[in-house]
């Protein structure tokens, strides 16, 4: 692991990563039948609130036209590695992108406990001193495929790709907050939490709530809270971007601002950001309890709802997961057995986890687990001054293909600083967030019509609503995913 | 999850959580022959260098008379639950206890990047503003003894009762460094290091070590080091103690003072401690290197040395890891099964994490791991400001007899904040650190003498040179642990 004793810290962000990748946006398939959009619309926008937003027509669609939701193809990531472009970066929408402009769009911060609440623009906040360095974002239900291919979840099919890293450039909200008139003095009691809201008008799933004091109307705002001493502690790197990789953020992501947690979910950093309130209490937002929850198996949705487990605060997502994946081999590639016996094979993907805890070791199994290889590890993050990482690293070994031979399966896991590893079996739930358990490729032999044999690699799923992938099969799935036996006659 | 709006905030520590548990060591066996040693002192300790210290005669003594490193009974821990008896708190030395006295006894502050660096004394030290709160500390080795059975390390066997919590009082070391002249403007550049070192004189283990500017000689002392801004961080409690459930230290755990650093492994909570310093580095210590050390499994002694594992940052061990054990049903317990059919059995004990991330979850198997159920937990602990968790909770649950009928073993594992379960399977490593595995308690049915039926319960290990645990039998090992199959037949 590098310490900030083995890189050069004189170097600024850009000096130190850059230049960030740049990327043009594949242009979508042209609009057929001339209704007058641009060019540089997707054609599957037209005729949605979003048909104004530029979007890069690899990224895989995974609920249907609208909203978007989407990541890359896993061999993107994997060609950009540590920094992703821009375009090819994952988005998780509610509902249409808010249609924003930087010189109107101001930042409330400061809220009712707050001596000096303020309204900023977004030049002012541009004008603060700021942060800039790399995070890996991901969404929570990044592999959630896997689990809907277990049992359906009440969520949408992601990949393995729901995740990218870009440099994030903001003002800490520390800063904000301190011009706010809050102080280190009002941590010390520990009650009081910094809430987060964005610009959407979201609809209300669930109706009034819990909460007699604080009402959901028929449309509520997507927002979350955290702790303020989490907010004004200088080494959780908590900030509002304004910039990634250099540049204005994409519509998509969130521009004209964002809320940036590092080490969190990406469900909990806000965009479109309108405000900031410091309160005496947790969130009481529809999103901060109706979203990224981890219930335990045996809770569907109705006893969910009946039982108010949405409201039980342990079980509350706020912190990444431990994971990783295999990239290469991608899914469908092939290898020739004969011509390839005597080379090597390498193997890669990505690793990452939360909290500001590296990643230490990344393994491989060719036997389901009885014994491991340990990996290279590509970590080109330097820590931040308190000693915490916040990025993925990418990850390699070669192997011979010889050792192919014979081996079903290639698996991969990731340990974090803490010498946690990760699971082997997936733990399915309601929402079907944090699958990370052990990434399996299968590894079968076949014949191709000029009799030669060749190693054909199956990723367990693909992406959205693609077919493909070993989790597909009956006889390939999981006994039990801490529930129960599967009948998945009955299903 | 309490947070600090659930609890009484103005209450002090002591009325929290007190009154703390009194507690009057047990007197050990009496010296038979009269040698004049008092009766305070434990006859194991007679003709050692430890004979001048007061000791519990239950404390199970797991690395023969001295050094004293030894855990308490699994039943008594449980006993007194949320807060140990100091003198049932888990004791690591790694060699004599020095004889040091209160009004002699002065910490050296500063190093050679403070401008102001002091020596105070204990009594100046009691008088600056102090934190007290309570703090869950394991070494690392806890459970270790289960990895022992598997194969074994080149560490000593804990069983499963490593670990105590105690109210521990002090000061942060935040306050001690600002003293030394030390800002927050030195974290900055995030290069610097703080190393903690104590009275201890050890034997050097390995030669003069690698850092051709600190050679190590014949005796060296115990010392670790920590980023300057994890020491600076009001969050993460960073603190020298000198109470201890409203006492002074005993001297085992490090009378006049000790680092604690919540969410740390014990091994980094430097004893008796002597000197702080700031460091353009990490520490050259000996044992910074040397010890709590997480190698790939593959790794063994000799290649250890020879291939330099130990000074690769990245398998150091600081954070604390997830575990939870059962308590009850305790080894060797039992229970009639006629006669108690109808009723229910109590299942319980502790778990814990580092971090500062709560245990969330905590949930027991009757079926080897196919499905699982939720347990009650009992937390005790409110976080501090920062939201951050040092404590371990205690968790039961309570199921019909009935249910252990066919039940060949109840499993128990926990989950923290970021949804990271327990490992299933254990990995061996060359020091036999963090052993976190799914702990198993088989259940056997037997018959007596009479013809009655009962069910007969068995941990894996019994502490120490103790026989008993189902973990001696050959039958029951692991096929695997992480380093191919083991071939036990040529051990």
């Amino acid at each position: 692991m590098p310490d900030r004793t083995d890189v050069q810290d004189s170097k600024s962000c850009a000096e130190y990563y850059g230049p960030y990748p740049k990327y043009d946006p594949v242009p979508t398939t042209k609009l057929a039948d001339g209704n007058g959009a641009s060019s540089t619309t997707d054609y599957r926008d037209v005729g949605t609130p979003d048909e104004w937003v530029t979007r890069d027509g690899e990224m895989v669609r995974l609920t249907g036209r609208h909203p978007f939701n989407s990541e890359p193809p896993l061999s993107l990531l994997k060609k950009y590695a540590f920094i992703t472009p821009t375009h090819l970066h994952i988005v998780r929408n509610h509902g249409a992108v808010p249609k924003l402009k930087w010189e109107a769009h101001t930042l409330l911060v400061g809220g009712p406990l707050s001596p000096k609440p303020y309204e900023i623009s977004m030049d002012a906040l541009a004008s603060m001193p700021s942060l800039e360095f790399p995070i890996t974002l991901s969404c929570c239900g990044n592999r959630r495929k896997e689990i809907n291919m277990i049992k359906q979840t009440i969520g949408f099919n992601w990949g393995a790709a729901g995740v990218g890293t870009n440099v994030w450039k903001g003002v800490a909200v520390r800063e904000l907050l301190l011009k706010a008139g809050i102080t280190d003095k009002d941590i010390t009691d520990g009650t009081k939490h910094v809430e987060f809201v964005g610009f959407e008008d979201l609809p209300n799933k669930v109706g009034p709530g819990p909460f007699e004091d604080e009402v959901w109307g028929k449309h509520v705002k997507y927002g979350t809270s955290i702790p303020l001493g989490r907010a004004m502690s200088p080494q959780f790197d908590v900030m509002v971007a304004y910039e990634a990789n250099g540049e204005k953020l994409l519509p998509d992501h969130g521009f004209p601002c964002r809320l940036i947690i590092p080490g969190y979910i990406g469900g909990r950093m806000i965009k479109w950001l309108k405000e900031i309130r410091v309160l005496k209490h947790e969130s009481k937002n529809h999103y901060h309890y109706h979203d990224n929850k981890i219930l335990p198996p045996t809770v569907d949705a109705e006893r969910a709802l009946k039982e108010g487990w949405w409201y039980r605060q342990e079980y509350i997502l706020n912190e990444l997961s431990l994971n990783s994946v295999i990239a290469q081999p991608n899914h469908n590639d092939t290898l020739p057995i004969a011509r390839s016996i005597n080379s090597l094979i390498e193997i890669g993907g990505y690793a990452h986890t939360g909290g500001g805890r590296p990643v230490v070791r990344v393994e491989i199994s060719l036997d389901q687990g009885e014994t491991w290889l340990t990996t290279e590890l590509n970590r080109k993050e330097r820590p931040n001054p308190y000693g915490m990482y916040w990025c993925w690293v990418w990850w390699a070994i070669s192997i011979p293909v010889a050792a192919l031979v014979g081996c079903k399966e290639i698996w991969c896991r990731a340990w974090d600083s803490s010498q946690a590893p990760q699971p082997i079996k997936p733990t399915w739930t309601l929402m079907g967030q944090h699958a990370n358990h052990v990434f399996r490729v299968k590894v079968h032999t076949r014949e191709n019509e000029s009799g030669e044999h060749f190693f054909w690699f199956e990723h367990p799923t693909q992406p959205g609503q693609l077919r493909g992938g070993w989790a597909e099969r009956i006889v390939e799935k999981y006994d039990s995913a801490g529930y129960g036996r599967i009948d998945y006659a009955s299903q």
